[in-house]
Protein backbone atom coordinates (compact mmCIF):
# COMPACT_ATOMS: atom_id res chain seq x y z
CA UNK A 1 0.00 0.00 0.00
CA UNK A 2 1.61 3.18 -0.89
CA UNK A 3 1.32 5.90 1.54
CA UNK A 4 -0.77 9.32 0.68
CA UNK A 5 1.48 12.07 0.26
CA UNK A 6 1.54 15.86 -1.34
CA UNK A 7 2.62 15.51 -4.61
CA UNK A 8 5.07 18.31 -6.04
CA UNK A 9 2.26 19.33 -8.22
CA UNK A 10 -0.13 19.26 -5.53
CA UNK A 11 1.57 21.27 -2.59
CA UNK A 12 0.23 24.71 -1.40
CA UNK A 13 1.13 27.61 -3.36
CA UNK A 14 4.18 29.06 -1.57
CA UNK A 15 5.80 25.95 -0.10
CA UNK A 16 8.40 24.53 -1.67
CA UNK A 17 9.34 20.55 -1.22
CA UNK A 18 12.56 19.50 0.69
CA UNK A 19 15.50 17.54 -0.69
CA UNK A 20 16.15 13.80 0.31
CA UNK A 21 19.48 12.94 0.97
CA UNK A 22 20.93 9.84 1.01
CA UNK A 23 24.55 10.58 3.61
CA UNK A 24 27.39 7.83 3.11
CA UNK A 25 28.58 7.90 6.65
CA UNK A 26 31.86 5.88 5.83
CA UNK A 27 33.16 2.99 7.93
CA UNK A 28 32.82 4.04 10.95
CA UNK A 29 35.20 6.64 12.31
CA UNK A 30 33.93 9.82 12.03
CA UNK A 31 37.28 11.33 10.44
CA UNK A 32 35.84 9.35 7.62
CA UNK A 33 32.77 11.27 6.81
CA UNK A 34 32.96 13.82 3.94
CA UNK A 35 33.12 17.47 3.55
CA UNK A 36 29.90 17.40 1.93
CA UNK A 37 28.19 15.12 4.61
CA UNK A 38 29.18 16.84 7.37
CA UNK A 39 27.51 19.77 6.17
CA UNK A 40 24.31 18.40 5.10
CA UNK A 41 23.61 16.31 8.57
CA UNK A 42 24.51 20.27 10.27
CA UNK A 43 22.20 21.29 8.09
CA UNK A 44 18.97 18.86 7.26
CA UNK A 45 15.98 19.76 10.17
CA UNK A 46 15.23 15.92 9.66
CA UNK A 47 18.29 13.02 10.39
CA UNK A 48 16.59 9.45 9.72
CA UNK A 49 18.94 6.13 10.77
CA UNK A 50 17.73 2.96 11.02
CA UNK A 51 18.49 0.60 13.88
CA UNK A 52 17.08 -2.83 15.31
CA UNK A 53 14.40 -2.15 17.72
CA UNK A 54 15.60 -1.13 21.61
CA UNK A 55 19.52 -0.47 20.09
CA UNK A 56 20.97 2.59 18.68
CA UNK A 57 22.13 2.26 15.09
CA UNK A 58 25.63 2.10 14.20
CA UNK A 59 25.33 5.36 11.51
CA UNK A 60 23.37 7.24 14.08
CA UNK A 61 26.92 6.87 16.75
CA UNK A 62 28.98 7.90 14.20
CA UNK A 63 27.22 10.82 13.55
CA UNK A 64 27.56 11.74 17.51
CA UNK A 65 29.88 14.45 17.10
CA UNK A 66 27.44 16.24 14.43
CA UNK A 67 23.77 15.20 15.99
CA UNK A 68 23.38 16.70 19.62
CA UNK A 69 19.60 17.91 19.03
CA UNK A 70 17.36 15.14 19.95
CA UNK A 71 14.13 17.02 17.93
CA UNK A 72 16.25 16.40 14.68
CA UNK A 73 16.07 12.71 15.19
CA UNK A 74 13.83 9.96 13.60
CA UNK A 75 14.80 6.38 14.15
CA UNK A 76 13.43 4.02 11.56
CA UNK A 77 13.47 0.41 13.89
CA UNK A 78 13.55 -2.72 11.60
CA UNK A 79 10.40 -4.99 12.23
CA UNK A 80 12.66 -8.10 12.51
CA UNK A 81 15.49 -9.29 11.43
CA UNK A 82 16.95 -12.90 12.14
CA UNK A 83 13.65 -14.83 13.04
CA UNK A 84 12.83 -15.46 9.19
CA UNK A 85 15.10 -16.31 5.99
CA UNK A 86 15.01 -12.68 3.97
CA UNK A 87 13.22 -14.83 1.32
CA UNK A 88 10.29 -15.72 3.33
CA UNK A 89 7.27 -14.26 2.22
CA UNK A 90 6.01 -12.98 5.54
CA UNK A 91 9.22 -11.31 6.25
CA UNK A 92 9.12 -9.71 2.47
CA UNK A 93 5.68 -8.51 3.38
CA UNK A 94 7.06 -7.15 6.90
CA UNK A 95 9.68 -5.42 5.42
CA UNK A 96 7.76 -3.73 2.64
CA UNK A 97 5.26 -2.50 5.14
CA UNK A 98 7.58 -1.18 7.45
CA UNK A 99 9.63 0.69 4.47
CA UNK A 100 5.99 2.06 2.95
CA UNK A 101 5.27 3.75 6.10
CA UNK A 102 8.87 4.79 6.82
CA UNK A 103 8.30 6.37 3.42
CA UNK A 104 5.41 7.88 4.05
CA UNK A 105 6.19 9.63 7.73
CA UNK A 106 9.78 10.93 5.02
CA UNK A 107 7.00 12.26 2.47
CA UNK A 108 4.87 14.61 5.42
CA UNK A 109 8.47 16.44 6.24
CA UNK A 110 9.37 16.61 2.36
CA UNK A 111 6.05 17.54 1.34
CA UNK A 112 5.96 20.33 3.80
CA UNK A 113 9.26 21.43 2.86
CA UNK A 114 11.70 19.79 5.17
CA UNK A 115 14.76 18.48 4.03
CA UNK A 116 15.67 14.77 5.20
CA UNK A 117 18.62 13.08 5.58
CA UNK A 118 19.12 9.65 5.53
CA UNK A 119 22.09 8.02 7.34
CA UNK A 120 23.44 5.20 5.56
CA UNK A 121 26.75 3.02 6.72
CA UNK A 122 29.45 2.81 3.94
CA UNK A 123 28.38 4.35 0.58
CA UNK A 124 24.39 5.01 0.39
CA UNK A 125 24.00 2.84 -3.29
CA UNK A 126 26.20 -0.37 -2.00
CA UNK A 127 23.84 -2.24 -0.06
CA UNK A 128 22.19 0.44 1.47
CA UNK A 129 19.19 -0.01 3.17
CA UNK A 130 18.21 3.55 2.00
CA UNK A 131 17.74 2.70 -1.11
CA UNK A 132 14.47 1.08 -0.32
CA UNK A 133 13.06 4.58 0.81
CA UNK A 134 14.95 6.61 -1.89
CA UNK A 135 12.85 4.21 -4.46
CA UNK A 136 9.63 5.46 -3.08
CA UNK A 137 10.07 8.46 -2.93
CA UNK A 138 12.62 9.29 -5.89
CA UNK A 139 10.02 10.61 -8.36
CA UNK A 140 8.52 12.80 -6.16
CA UNK A 141 11.04 14.99 -4.25
CA UNK A 142 14.56 15.95 -5.27
CA UNK A 143 17.17 14.06 -4.49
CA UNK A 144 20.90 14.31 -3.05
CA UNK A 145 23.42 11.04 -3.13
CA UNK A 146 26.46 11.56 -1.17
CA UNK A 147 28.79 8.87 -1.71
CA UNK A 148 30.41 7.43 1.42
CA UNK A 149 33.88 5.83 2.25
CA UNK A 150 32.69 2.40 1.71
CA UNK A 151 33.06 -0.45 4.83
CA UNK A 152 34.73 -2.57 2.77
CA UNK A 153 37.98 0.36 1.90
CA UNK A 154 37.35 0.89 6.01
CA UNK A 155 38.43 -3.04 6.09
CA UNK A 156 41.04 -3.58 4.44
CA UNK A 157 42.72 0.61 4.85
CA UNK A 158 43.16 -1.36 8.36
CA UNK A 159 43.93 -4.64 7.66
CA UNK A 160 47.07 -2.59 5.80
CA UNK A 161 46.69 -4.48 2.69
CA UNK A 162 46.15 -3.28 -0.94
CA UNK A 163 43.12 -5.31 -2.11
CA UNK A 164 43.83 -4.90 -6.13
CA UNK A 165 46.66 -4.02 -7.93
CA UNK A 166 47.37 -3.81 -11.47
CA UNK A 167 44.79 -5.90 -13.54
CA UNK A 168 43.64 -7.55 -10.59
CA UNK A 169 39.31 -8.51 -10.53
CA UNK A 170 37.47 -7.82 -7.64
CA UNK A 171 34.35 -9.64 -6.61
CA UNK A 172 32.24 -8.88 -4.04
CA UNK A 173 30.16 -11.79 -2.38
CA UNK A 174 27.12 -11.72 0.47
CA UNK A 175 27.74 -14.92 2.60
CA UNK A 176 24.00 -15.51 2.21
CA UNK A 177 25.44 -17.07 -0.56
CA UNK A 178 25.63 -21.29 -0.95
CA UNK A 179 29.03 -22.91 -0.08
CA UNK A 180 29.33 -24.09 -3.92
CA UNK A 181 28.37 -20.57 -5.18
CA UNK A 182 30.58 -19.08 -2.77
CA UNK A 183 33.62 -21.53 -3.79
CA UNK A 184 33.07 -21.36 -7.41
CA UNK A 185 33.20 -17.54 -7.70
CA UNK A 186 36.02 -17.39 -5.61
CA UNK A 187 37.72 -19.61 -8.09
CA UNK A 188 36.85 -17.14 -11.05
CA UNK A 189 38.30 -14.09 -9.40
CA UNK A 190 42.30 -12.52 -8.06
CA UNK A 191 40.62 -10.52 -5.27
CA UNK A 192 37.61 -10.83 -2.91
CA UNK A 193 35.59 -9.04 -0.16
CA UNK A 194 32.87 -11.47 1.61
CA UNK A 195 30.19 -9.63 3.09
CA UNK A 196 27.64 -10.14 5.69
CA UNK A 197 29.36 -12.90 7.46
CA UNK A 198 27.10 -13.36 10.52
CA UNK A 199 26.55 -17.06 11.22
CA UNK A 200 28.04 -17.65 7.30
CA UNK A 201 31.60 -17.89 8.81
CA UNK A 202 32.02 -21.71 8.73
CA UNK A 203 30.68 -22.21 5.36
CA UNK A 204 32.76 -18.97 3.81
CA UNK A 205 35.51 -20.63 5.25
CA UNK A 206 34.85 -24.09 3.39
CA UNK A 207 34.28 -21.82 0.28
CA UNK A 208 37.72 -20.34 0.38
CA UNK A 209 39.42 -23.38 1.83
CA UNK A 210 37.73 -25.21 -1.66
CA UNK A 211 39.68 -22.30 -3.67
CA UNK A 212 42.78 -22.09 -2.19
CA UNK A 213 42.57 -19.03 -0.70
CA UNK A 214 42.19 -19.92 2.84
CA UNK A 215 46.01 -18.83 3.74
CA UNK A 216 45.63 -15.28 1.68
CA UNK A 217 42.16 -14.62 3.34
CA UNK A 218 42.31 -11.92 6.50
CA UNK A 219 39.26 -11.38 8.95
CA UNK A 220 38.44 -7.97 9.75
CA UNK A 221 35.85 -6.99 12.40
CA UNK A 222 34.28 -3.20 13.47
CA UNK A 223 36.98 -1.81 10.91
CA UNK A 224 37.80 1.75 11.69
CA UNK A 225 35.36 1.52 14.80
CA UNK A 226 36.31 0.48 18.59
CA UNK A 227 37.15 -2.59 19.25
CA UNK A 228 38.06 -3.18 16.05
CA UNK A 229 39.98 -6.62 14.89
CA UNK A 230 42.33 -7.84 12.35
CA UNK A 231 43.29 -10.99 12.07
CA UNK A 232 44.24 -13.59 9.37
CA UNK A 233 41.36 -16.27 8.83
CA UNK A 234 43.31 -19.42 9.33
CA UNK A 235 44.48 -17.68 13.02
CA UNK A 236 40.62 -17.38 14.34
CA UNK A 237 40.22 -20.11 16.32
CA UNK A 238 36.52 -19.29 16.76
CA UNK A 239 33.50 -19.46 14.04
CA UNK A 240 32.11 -15.64 16.03
CA UNK A 241 31.68 -12.85 13.76
CA UNK A 242 29.09 -9.71 14.34
CA UNK A 243 27.42 -7.49 11.40
CA UNK A 244 30.32 -5.44 10.91
CA UNK A 245 32.81 -8.27 9.96
CA UNK A 246 34.35 -9.20 6.60
CA UNK A 247 36.58 -11.68 5.28
CA UNK A 248 39.06 -9.89 2.51
CA UNK A 249 41.01 -12.21 0.11
CA UNK A 250 44.01 -9.35 -1.16
CA UNK A 251 44.90 -9.74 -5.16
CA UNK A 252 48.50 -10.08 -5.80
CA UNK A 253 48.50 -8.57 -9.52
CA UNK A 254 51.57 -6.59 -11.21
CA UNK A 255 54.06 -5.12 -9.14
CA UNK A 256 56.42 -3.43 -11.05
CA UNK B 1 68.29 -0.82 -7.60
CA UNK B 2 66.90 -0.23 -4.02
CA UNK B 3 67.96 3.58 -3.02
CA UNK B 4 70.05 3.97 -0.01
CA UNK B 5 68.10 5.85 2.49
CA UNK B 6 68.56 6.66 6.73
CA UNK B 7 66.96 3.37 8.28
CA UNK B 8 65.01 4.40 11.25
CA UNK B 9 67.38 2.74 13.74
CA UNK B 10 70.30 4.70 11.75
CA UNK B 11 68.72 8.32 12.23
CA UNK B 12 70.80 10.73 13.40
CA UNK B 13 69.66 11.27 17.59
CA UNK B 14 66.88 13.56 18.07
CA UNK B 15 65.70 13.37 14.30
CA UNK B 16 62.27 11.45 14.16
CA UNK B 17 61.20 9.99 11.11
CA UNK B 18 58.36 11.46 9.22
CA UNK B 19 54.71 9.70 8.52
CA UNK B 20 53.99 8.44 4.94
CA UNK B 21 50.91 9.13 4.30
CA UNK B 22 48.01 7.70 1.50
CA UNK B 23 45.35 10.23 0.92
CA UNK B 24 42.82 9.22 -0.70
CA UNK B 25 41.40 12.02 -2.37
CA UNK B 26 37.88 10.25 -3.50
CA UNK B 27 36.38 10.37 -7.24
CA UNK B 28 36.57 14.17 -8.10
CA UNK B 29 34.62 16.64 -6.39
CA UNK B 30 37.09 18.41 -3.84
CA UNK B 31 33.61 18.40 -1.02
CA UNK B 32 34.10 14.19 -1.27
CA UNK B 33 37.07 14.89 0.59
CA UNK B 34 36.97 13.21 4.16
CA UNK B 35 37.90 15.52 7.15
CA UNK B 36 41.04 13.00 8.18
CA UNK B 37 42.37 13.30 4.25
CA UNK B 38 41.63 17.43 4.72
CA UNK B 39 43.78 17.63 7.80
CA UNK B 40 46.59 15.73 6.43
CA UNK B 41 46.65 17.95 3.00
CA UNK B 42 46.83 20.96 5.39
CA UNK B 43 49.13 19.80 7.47
CA UNK B 44 51.96 17.56 5.89
CA UNK B 45 55.06 19.66 4.26
CA UNK B 46 55.37 17.84 1.24
CA UNK B 47 52.56 16.77 -0.83
CA UNK B 48 53.15 14.10 -3.67
CA UNK B 49 51.62 13.32 -7.09
CA UNK B 50 51.17 11.49 -9.85
CA UNK B 51 51.04 12.54 -13.28
CA UNK B 52 51.63 12.09 -16.65
CA UNK B 53 54.89 14.12 -18.44
CA UNK B 54 53.02 17.95 -18.88
CA UNK B 55 50.20 17.31 -17.58
CA UNK B 56 48.70 18.30 -14.23
CA UNK B 57 47.64 15.20 -12.03
CA UNK B 58 43.90 14.64 -11.09
CA UNK B 59 44.27 13.98 -7.96
CA UNK B 60 46.34 17.54 -7.70
CA UNK B 61 43.50 19.29 -8.81
CA UNK B 62 41.18 18.02 -6.78
CA UNK B 63 43.62 19.53 -3.85
CA UNK B 64 43.07 23.19 -5.32
CA UNK B 65 40.84 23.94 -3.06
CA UNK B 66 43.75 23.00 -0.08
CA UNK B 67 47.09 23.37 -1.88
CA UNK B 68 48.46 26.81 -2.31
CA UNK B 69 52.25 26.81 -1.55
CA UNK B 70 53.58 25.54 -4.43
CA UNK B 71 57.20 25.21 -2.08
CA UNK B 72 55.52 22.09 -0.87
CA UNK B 73 54.81 20.08 -3.81
CA UNK B 74 56.26 17.24 -5.75
CA UNK B 75 54.98 15.83 -8.81
CA UNK B 76 56.18 12.26 -9.80
CA UNK B 77 55.86 12.13 -14.07
CA UNK B 78 55.46 8.47 -15.14
CA UNK B 79 58.24 7.88 -17.69
CA UNK B 80 55.57 6.93 -20.33
CA UNK B 81 52.49 5.35 -20.55
CA UNK B 82 50.46 4.03 -23.42
CA UNK B 83 53.93 3.28 -25.83
CA UNK B 84 54.43 0.15 -24.73
CA UNK B 85 52.03 -2.86 -23.45
CA UNK B 86 52.08 -2.49 -19.48
CA UNK B 87 53.19 -6.59 -19.01
CA UNK B 88 56.09 -5.71 -21.73
CA UNK B 89 59.51 -6.38 -20.04
CA UNK B 90 60.68 -2.61 -20.77
CA UNK B 91 57.78 -1.02 -19.23
CA UNK B 92 57.70 -2.79 -16.48
CA UNK B 93 61.41 -2.16 -15.70
CA UNK B 94 61.06 1.51 -16.25
CA UNK B 95 58.17 1.83 -14.10
CA UNK B 96 60.17 -0.26 -11.51
CA UNK B 97 62.95 2.58 -11.55
CA UNK B 98 60.79 5.18 -11.47
CA UNK B 99 59.26 3.76 -8.50
CA UNK B 100 62.75 2.72 -7.10
CA UNK B 101 63.59 7.01 -7.86
CA UNK B 102 60.97 8.49 -6.29
CA UNK B 103 60.82 6.55 -3.33
CA UNK B 104 63.89 7.14 -2.57
CA UNK B 105 63.24 10.88 -2.90
CA UNK B 106 60.70 10.55 -0.28
CA UNK B 107 62.77 8.94 2.14
CA UNK B 108 65.09 11.35 1.99
CA UNK B 109 62.65 13.62 2.85
CA UNK B 110 60.73 11.31 5.41
CA UNK B 111 64.35 10.11 6.81
CA UNK B 112 64.89 14.15 7.79
CA UNK B 113 61.48 13.77 9.62
CA UNK B 114 59.02 15.54 7.21
CA UNK B 115 56.25 14.09 6.77
CA UNK B 116 54.95 12.94 2.98
CA UNK B 117 51.58 12.91 1.88
CA UNK B 118 50.92 10.98 -1.64
CA UNK B 119 47.80 12.03 -3.02
CA UNK B 120 45.55 8.94 -4.22
CA UNK B 121 42.74 9.03 -7.14
CA UNK B 122 40.09 7.61 -5.07
CA UNK B 123 41.16 5.01 -2.50
CA UNK B 124 44.66 4.19 -2.06
CA UNK B 125 44.85 0.85 -1.30
CA UNK B 126 41.82 0.06 -4.31
CA UNK B 127 44.02 -0.21 -8.25
CA UNK B 128 46.22 3.07 -6.43
CA UNK B 129 49.80 3.93 -7.87
CA UNK B 130 50.14 5.25 -4.00
CA UNK B 131 50.17 1.56 -3.36
CA UNK B 132 54.16 0.83 -5.57
CA UNK B 133 55.74 3.53 -3.31
CA UNK B 134 53.91 2.34 0.23
CA UNK B 135 55.39 -1.17 -0.83
CA UNK B 136 58.84 -0.06 -1.20
CA UNK B 137 58.46 2.36 2.04
CA UNK B 138 56.20 0.51 4.62
CA UNK B 139 58.75 -1.57 6.50
CA UNK B 140 61.27 1.83 7.08
CA UNK B 141 58.81 4.06 8.23
CA UNK B 142 55.09 4.99 9.93
CA UNK B 143 52.29 4.72 7.68
CA UNK B 144 48.84 6.27 7.72
CA UNK B 145 46.74 5.53 4.84
CA UNK B 146 43.37 7.24 4.72
CA UNK B 147 40.70 5.64 2.81
CA UNK B 148 38.45 7.60 -0.02
CA UNK B 149 35.77 7.69 -1.64
CA UNK B 150 36.20 5.22 -5.00
CA UNK B 151 35.27 6.52 -8.30
CA UNK B 152 32.98 3.57 -9.04
CA UNK B 153 30.94 4.93 -5.85
CA UNK B 154 31.34 8.75 -7.30
CA UNK B 155 29.98 7.31 -11.04
CA UNK B 156 27.06 5.55 -9.60
CA UNK B 157 26.15 8.21 -7.20
CA UNK B 158 25.73 10.65 -10.51
CA UNK B 159 24.38 7.69 -12.87
CA UNK B 160 21.53 7.83 -10.00
CA UNK B 161 21.65 4.25 -9.79
CA UNK B 162 22.19 1.97 -6.77
CA UNK B 163 24.93 -0.72 -7.67
CA UNK B 164 23.90 -3.74 -5.51
CA UNK B 165 20.32 -4.79 -3.97
CA UNK B 166 20.31 -7.76 -1.28
CA UNK B 167 22.36 -10.38 -1.80
CA UNK B 168 23.76 -9.58 -5.59
CA UNK B 169 27.55 -9.86 -6.59
CA UNK B 170 29.61 -7.34 -7.44
CA UNK B 171 32.41 -8.11 -9.93
CA UNK B 172 34.90 -4.82 -10.50
CA UNK B 173 36.67 -5.82 -13.90
CA UNK B 174 39.85 -4.04 -15.20
CA UNK B 175 38.86 -3.43 -19.42
CA UNK B 176 42.27 -4.64 -20.18
CA UNK B 177 41.02 -8.19 -19.59
CA UNK B 178 40.64 -10.17 -23.25
CA UNK B 179 37.12 -10.56 -24.63
CA UNK B 180 36.35 -14.03 -23.59
CA UNK B 181 37.62 -13.41 -19.86
CA UNK B 182 35.32 -10.19 -19.65
CA UNK B 183 32.17 -11.97 -21.07
CA UNK B 184 32.38 -14.81 -18.59
CA UNK B 185 32.96 -12.93 -15.76
CA UNK B 186 29.90 -10.65 -16.59
CA UNK B 187 28.20 -13.99 -17.38
CA UNK B 188 28.45 -15.19 -13.89
CA UNK B 189 27.87 -11.88 -11.93
CA UNK B 190 24.80 -9.78 -10.66
CA UNK B 191 26.65 -6.13 -11.19
CA UNK B 192 29.26 -4.94 -12.78
CA UNK B 193 31.68 -2.27 -12.48
CA UNK B 194 34.24 -1.99 -15.68
CA UNK B 195 36.91 0.71 -15.19
CA UNK B 196 39.97 1.24 -17.36
CA UNK B 197 38.23 1.91 -20.09
CA UNK B 198 40.26 3.79 -22.68
CA UNK B 199 40.48 2.29 -26.22
CA UNK B 200 38.94 -1.11 -24.83
CA UNK B 201 35.51 0.40 -24.88
CA UNK B 202 34.85 -1.75 -28.63
CA UNK B 203 35.78 -4.85 -26.72
CA UNK B 204 33.77 -4.23 -23.48
CA UNK B 205 30.86 -3.26 -25.45
CA UNK B 206 30.72 -6.80 -27.51
CA UNK B 207 31.76 -8.84 -24.02
CA UNK B 208 28.31 -6.73 -22.38
CA UNK B 209 26.45 -7.60 -25.67
CA UNK B 210 27.43 -11.30 -25.72
CA UNK B 211 26.45 -11.62 -21.85
CA UNK B 212 23.20 -10.24 -22.90
CA UNK B 213 23.72 -7.05 -20.78
CA UNK B 214 24.05 -4.25 -23.04
CA UNK B 215 20.82 -2.94 -22.53
CA UNK B 216 21.31 -2.33 -18.65
CA UNK B 217 24.94 -0.80 -19.17
CA UNK B 218 25.44 3.06 -18.18
CA UNK B 219 28.80 4.46 -19.35
CA UNK B 220 29.42 7.27 -16.98
CA UNK B 221 32.20 9.71 -18.01
CA UNK B 222 34.41 11.98 -15.23
CA UNK B 223 31.70 11.36 -12.87
CA UNK B 224 31.56 14.22 -9.86
CA UNK B 225 34.38 16.49 -11.93
CA UNK B 226 33.67 19.08 -14.49
CA UNK B 227 32.28 17.67 -17.91
CA UNK B 228 30.51 15.02 -16.06
CA UNK B 229 28.64 12.95 -18.89
CA UNK B 230 25.92 9.82 -17.89
CA UNK B 231 24.57 7.96 -20.74
CA UNK B 232 22.97 4.30 -21.11
CA UNK B 233 26.19 2.54 -23.15
CA UNK B 234 23.63 1.65 -25.89
CA UNK B 235 23.14 4.75 -26.76
CA UNK B 236 26.24 5.86 -26.80
CA UNK B 237 27.32 6.36 -30.63
CA UNK B 238 30.77 6.40 -30.51
CA UNK B 239 33.84 4.21 -28.66
CA UNK B 240 35.71 7.40 -27.35
CA UNK B 241 36.60 6.87 -23.69
CA UNK B 242 38.56 8.79 -21.50
CA UNK B 243 40.89 7.36 -18.61
CA UNK B 244 38.34 8.81 -15.89
CA UNK B 245 35.17 6.79 -17.00
CA UNK B 246 33.85 3.65 -16.77
CA UNK B 247 30.98 0.96 -17.24
CA UNK B 248 28.46 0.18 -14.72
CA UNK B 249 25.68 -2.47 -14.82
CA UNK B 250 23.63 -1.88 -11.85
CA UNK B 251 22.18 -4.98 -9.51
CA UNK B 252 18.66 -5.82 -9.51
CA UNK B 253 18.21 -7.74 -6.41
CA UNK B 254 15.38 -8.31 -3.73
CA UNK B 255 13.44 -4.93 -3.49
CA UNK B 256 10.89 -5.78 -0.65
Amino acid sequence: MDPVILDRAEAPAGITTGTLFGVGMGPGDPEYLTLRALRVLERAPVLVHFCKRGRRGNARTIADAVVRDPAREMALAYPYTTELHPEHPDYVAALAGFYDDAAGRLADHLGAGRDVAILSEGDPFFYGSFMHLWRRLKDRFPVEVVPGVTGMSGCWTRAGTPITWGDDVLTVLPATLSAEALAERLRGTDAAVVMKLGRHLPKVRAALAAAGLLARAVYVERGTMAGERVVPLAEKADDEAPYFSMVLVPGEGRRP
